[in-house]
């Protein structure tokens, strides 16, 4: 018997986009919708913030159609936040709650927003708030502990690696050093994902630099000089967030200065200055004349189009899930995914939120080559099967070469 | 009865790389293999400077079903190069090609290469080398003179539209001033391709900067600052090429120094310079906190995965037709797409190749809007059968908001 705590559902979205965070919405709307003890369903908007300023759509309202529309929408359709809830803020969030007969919250998000599902469900116990808090995980950095993987890093990956997977074209049309820089503060997955666009031998990225691993600039100019030499030509892909030695990260120490968002953060995002110092220096440094880098930015977490169709169905999974655990065994926690057989299926899990809150996954070592410029098998066959099927895939001429007449 | 000359055709491509750039070479060596008179058809491999060296791959002896595969694969199959050709190189030439016996020679590309073209064609009647060397256009600058519209843009265009869907979306979630850095140096189609992105009334590109209207910083924040003030958050798009009323590239003014390429063009791709420095304009003089800034730079160009399906048709017949006006007519020139209505359909022709060498053509008045910042209907309506089909589109959540209690 399912449990009888009769109130409403309020579902929210927190922190960085995903191409595949409104699947968790609709799958809370579309499971919650099927519980009698269900009054309505509703979205915050702007999450935590719209829940502060009583800023509510009524889901219960919405179609069915057009929620699966906005499913297959990327980006976070009721909108989201960087606000971290403290002591007095889920005070006031509860006292919303408590005018809405809200007695059900799920919350998707990463690392922040799990630890703001943690002290909602702290503060709601010391309140004497009888509230269901579960967190729904998401983040395209797939960095969220107790998890194989994330809902929204493998489409994330995907982008990332059919971007590599031009890249690797493009600079091989005409040649020179490629730097990409992607997302990835404390976590190299995605940056490694890049490694997915390798299709024949000499591809790149020939060089894969992740945070897990401290950033040297002489072993890095040797690398790319090695590279350029072998192929005459150099694919690099860099995580935002790689640091020296020292765990100074590399944008502050090249640039010198720094933005911090509210949680502390050093702004990567949204600039183009990592690629660009890294490009000098291998110009200064190696005299090579051609040398380009891209900062891939916000269009790896919000390309419209781009979805691995399994990460998708996860997502709706993660937050149906989220629904049935509170519905039948009356429990909060954070849903998590895990992956019993390498190739390919999924198990979901409910665990108490500590294990997740504000906690950092990193990329094993075993995902990581000994050189520490690059990703192992380990990591293409875990990376494999979350980017979804029918992967465009590249093609080279194979026609003979003409014997040469004037020069043979 | 179709041109007797008998000999080797020779295809290659020239410039940067495009989606469908493979579709006009293929295009060629299918089409091409048709005629009697055709004893082999060569591809050089990195452009002309592939015929200096003797570089040649013998596409005769590719399947077909191969060619087909490349056709579909993104950036230059037989590699690029940025040689423009002088007399004493297209005197190098003609030696290979004639110990060869090439006689046909067919170059993709946009206007730098339409250029190499026309020296070709010059140089090979002043040496009495019987050659017919025939343009193939391609840029997804879409600058091309002559055209209505040139191979490569309505792929590039596309990514564009569905890279600032997204950036809408994303925007929208966590509100700020976006930025997106689009290639064009002297043409801006491709930036104001990113207009139709917009589906919903408030969504962005709010502001659209092209190089066919002079740059000027105030009233650039003028803009910026009321649509933040408007909607909240402002969506921008920039071609790299936008110059100060004097005509100085604004990344040269900004940063005060530059690095050119070998046709003396400005390296304008490949960093995230000019988006970073009008984001630091932004910030400092607007004081709004939430500036980001993306260069969409290779990406927009090679990515692995996305062609407009009308796009991809035109480049391979655009390579079909300059075998066809080569054989059955026997003459020399550039291909052209005519749109002889807007609601769909396209003539080619071939011009003399001096009225496209070396041109620039530039978006139309009636394209751009009067205030210089954003794009009429009248393109929009040229633009959008040139997406293809099945654009991916955005849904919105229309579920009623919730009536305040606390607050109301």
């Amino acid at each position: 018997m399912s449990n009888r705590l009769e109130g409403k559902v309020l579902v929210a979205q927190g922190g960085g986009p995903t191409p595949v965070i409104n699947q968790s919405v609709v799958g809370v709307a579309l499971e919650a919708r099927k519980f009698s003890q269900v009054t309505s369903v509703y979205g915050a908007i702007h999450g935590v913030r719209g829940i502060i300023d009583e800023n509510f759509l009524d889901l219960t309202r919405e179609t069915t159609h057009n929620l699966e529309q906005v499913s297959g929408t990327p980006s976070s359709g009721l909108l989201s936040t960087r606000d971290k809830p403290d002591e007095e803020y889920c005070a006031r969030m509860f006292k919303v709650m408590q005018a809405h007969d809200i007695r059900y919250f799920f919350y998707v998000g990463g690392n922040d927003s799990s630890d703001t599902v943690r002290i909602v469900n702290e503060q709601a116990k010391e309140a004497n708030y009888e509230l269901r808090a579960i967190h729904i995980p998401k983040t395209i950095d797939n960095d969220l502990e107790e998890n194989d993987h994330c809902p929204g890093f493998g489409s994330a990956a995907r982008f990332v690696s059919q971007a590599f997977a031009g890249v690797n074209l493009d600079n091989r049309a005409l040649q020179g050093v490629y730097i990409g820089v992607v997302m990835g503060r404390h976590a190299g997955f995605l940056t490694a994902a890049s490694s997915m666009a390798q299709k024949y031998f000499d591809e790149g990225p020939h060089l894969v630099y992740v945070p897990e691993r401290a950033f040297e600039m002489d072993k890095f100019l040797g690398d790319v000089e090695r590279t350029y030499k072998q192929y005459g030509l150099c694919t690099i892909a860099v995580s935002e967030g790689i640091s020296d030695p020292q765990g100074v990260a590399m944008i502050t120490k090249l640039l010198g200065t720094e933005e911090r968002d509210s949680h502390g953060n050093i702004q990567l995002s949204g600039t183009g200055a990592l690629g660009d110092l890294l490009a000098n220096e291998i110009r200064s440094g190696l005299g090579i004349k051609r040398v380009r880098s891209d900062t891939f930015g916000y269009l790896q977490r919000s390309f419209m189009g781009i979805q691995s169709d399994r990460d998708a169905r996860e997502a709706r999974e993660v937050g149906e899930k989220a629904v049935q655990y509170a519905m039948w065994d009356n429990v909060d926690g954070s849903v998590v995914i895990r992956r019993p057989v390498l190739n390919y299926s999924v198990d979901y899990d409910l665990v108490p939120i500590e294990k997740v809150a504000g906690k950092t996954r990193h990329m094993p070592d075993n995902f990581i080559n000994a050189a520490g410029n690059g990703v192992t098998e380990d990591f293409k066959n875990y990376c494999r099967p979350l980017l979804g099927s029918n992967l465009p895939e590249s093609h080279r001429l194979r026609a003979p070469k003409v014997p040469k007449i004037l020069h043979p």
